[in-house]
């Protein structure tokens, strides 16, 4: 059976993503922090595009912007996270966003493709600057009221239900998952890393996310004079904590697994003055990994490591787990749509991989059948506003999802 | 020859170092940053104390207090700073004023000592809430008026000309020191450490004071995904600053003095977010000792450290000495005095020491015949609320304070 193929419009897909980089633009960069007037800019522009499509479009009580097909057949989702971190880069969330919009605009236009029902949608705050995944959660229905209440803005402290009310959506519905409604969903996205690029592959068919389990380690030593307390007698929790930061990093690489990754990425000694013997220590310490033995293997160890660290510091300990995130496995049937399509338009360029960064599709898979599919980032840089794309393999994974998305519909159809 | 001795009113001195923590009590502790109202309250309570005894009493333009005998002869400075850290103890600072002001009221109520002029004197911010030393600096003339314009709280920020502006100070001239006026300079402190409880002693005979050699330590490496970034391939300054933390407390056991002392005080990572690898790394580190060529030799040692660990991490570094205190010899002539007095009124209970901290009388040394005299803190604590002294010591190092103060005047007018 030869099928016809929507052909995605690589010009428009191109100067559309430019045109959405220009909400919150910043250097090469975005700035559009979930809930910002150009956050909301681009979810209201956004809706004007779904319109335009012929998609019934809206925006949901927590910002999600959603294009559903106006018959009653089961649609695709198709989409990522609009907003993006502080000061970063153009693509990440923005990219399969866009792809959404683009297959979307394509299969109107392609007779053949015309019965089959693409919902492009854009999810809010994955970046959690609020709350992390706090669209796709709320989506399916992982999030309550109490929750919202409660949450605040990671970096400046002002209340979600503050933002939401400014941003226009106090009162408007959250939109629930139907899962009758829809055949399952798709997300696009930037790798982040450099393993296509290193393995010379522009497309990454992604098996499953990645599991973050995260920490909050505190040392509680004792406060006291850098000059007159003797090397002896002190109990100091920044030496505690560098002791179980090298500690880690000696023990970690001997029980990870091939693709297990850790990080400290936060370190305070209170009270952080020079002439005084740190009495506090605090670390954030996270590790991902696909497999859940993996996981669990890691805990054991670093129980072990800040037990021993306690120990030799003199130093009384609280560790506490403050993430356990499952690893999600993609859907299978989905996966080989991505892959064939892949295999069709990069022959010997593409390959399954693991997704070591967290994703909506994560949350969206507990209630859907779901895939991801990763284009290159140019040096693995991402999370910062130098982070870029071939335009070459901007065009490619989108044609390769176009692809994929017929591909679940028509079999979704037969 | 026998002397008699001018014997001091214990009560009276405990009853008004009590007063004395009245002004900005908090818990059993103080709370009198440096130009306060609590401060500034404090500074003219001294100043009417000082008038009282007989002596011609100022504060001057920095804050500095004090009482000036009418007489020609030269005088001899007692004293130390009068206020306090931030919530911290009663006795740090406020000992040494206190001991000064019982010292000139003993000496105008024995007759036999009538003739001996004492100048007690409170010195402002040694604690350095704006500039460390500020009070005894400007009276050696170390300070000029374009690092007064420039200096800011270090807690809030607020102008220290804006300060002095509030504390009434604007427009008062600052007292220069005129060396032929004064014979020389007496300090008493609290230890701050632990050393005279744990040997059983109650007076400690400063020797020298340490010099303090102080460090900003920045590692630079590349900021990235804490998921998609593989171990392999990162540069994490975070890793690297452990590493050097690592390396010092290792090393340095091996090449430092005996009572060298070594403190990392702060460590910040860049941006500190728990999903993202540190792209820089700041550390603040220190290390104190009385002997040159001890610190030149651990500033070999850190530079190599620093080195080895840019290396072995990936990373840049910068490292700047931000502070090469000179250790300070105390007056040997004084030192017996004080030696002297303590063998009389605590034998077998005395020692001499070098100090730890840094103290007023390391500025005054520059200029002036100095000594300094320690009493015992109870459980080495210092810089915190719970701050103590034994009310036998508190009296019995007033006692010889104010033996050796007449030694050394006496010694003068011979």
């Amino acid at each position: 059976m030869v099928q016809l193929m929507p052909k995605i419009n690589a010009g428009r897909l191109l100067s559309e993503l430019r045109r959405f980089a220009q909400f919150g633009a910043y250097r090469t960069g975005v700035h559009r922090p979930t809930y910002s007037k150009e956050d909301m800019d681009s979810r209201h522009w956004l809706a004007q595009q779904y319109e335009a499509v012929g998609l019934q479009a809206h925006i949901d009580g927590v910002g999600n912007v959603f294009g559903m097909p106006p018959s009653e057949r089961r649609s695709l989702l198709i989409g990522s996270h609009a907003e993006s971190e502080n000061h970063a880069g153009w693509l990440d969330g923005a990219l399969g966003v866009m792809y959404g919009l683009e297959i979307a605009r394509t299969f109107a236009e392609t007779p053949d493709c015309a019965g089959l029902a693409v919902a492009p949608v854009a999810w809010a705050d994955e970046e959690g600057h609020y709350v992390s995944m706090l669209g796709s959660r709320s989506f399916i229905s992982d999030i309550d009221e109490a929750e919202i209440d409660q949450a605040v803005n990671v970096h400046h402290g002002l209340p979600l239900r503050d933002a939401l009310n400014t941003a226009g959506l106090a009162g408007v519905p959250r939109s629930l998952l139907e899962p009758k409604r829809y055949v399952g969903y798709l997300e696009a996205h930037i790798e982040q890393g450099d393993s296509l690029e290193a393995s010379g592959n522009r497309i990454g068919v992604v098996t499953s996310i990645v599991g973050i389990w995260q920490y909050s380690i505190a040392f509680c030593g004792i406060q006291n004079h850098a000059g007159t307390t003797r090397m002896a007698v002190r109990k100091d929790a920044g030496v505690a904590a560098a002791t179980l930061a090298m500690a880690i990093a000696e023990r970690f690489p001997k029980v990870a697994g091939p693709r297990s990754v850790w990080t400290t990425g936060h370190i305070s000694l209170e009270p952080g003055a020079p002439s005084i013997i740190p009495g506090r220590a605090e670390m954030l310490f996270q590790f991902r990994d696909s497999e859940i033995p993996v996981l669990e293997r890691l805990d054991t160890v670093l129980r072990q490591l800040v037990e021993e660290t306690a120990i030799r510091s003199g130093c009384r300990v609280e560790i506490k787990r403050t993430e356990t995130g499952k690893p999600w496995q993609m859907d299978p049937v989905f996966q080989a749509a991505i892959e064939n399509a892949a295999a069709r338009h990069a022959p010997g360029a593409y390959v399954r991989m693991p997704s070591a960064a967290s994703h909506d599709a994560q949350v969206v898979a507990r209630k859907l059948r779901a895939a991801m599919l990763f284009v290159p980032s140019i040096g693995g840089i991402s999370h910062h506003w130098t982070e870029n794309t071939d335009d070459a393999d901007l065009v490619l994974g989108c044609q390769v999802l176009a692809d994929a998305a017929e591909t679940v519909l028509r079999g979704e159809s037969r």
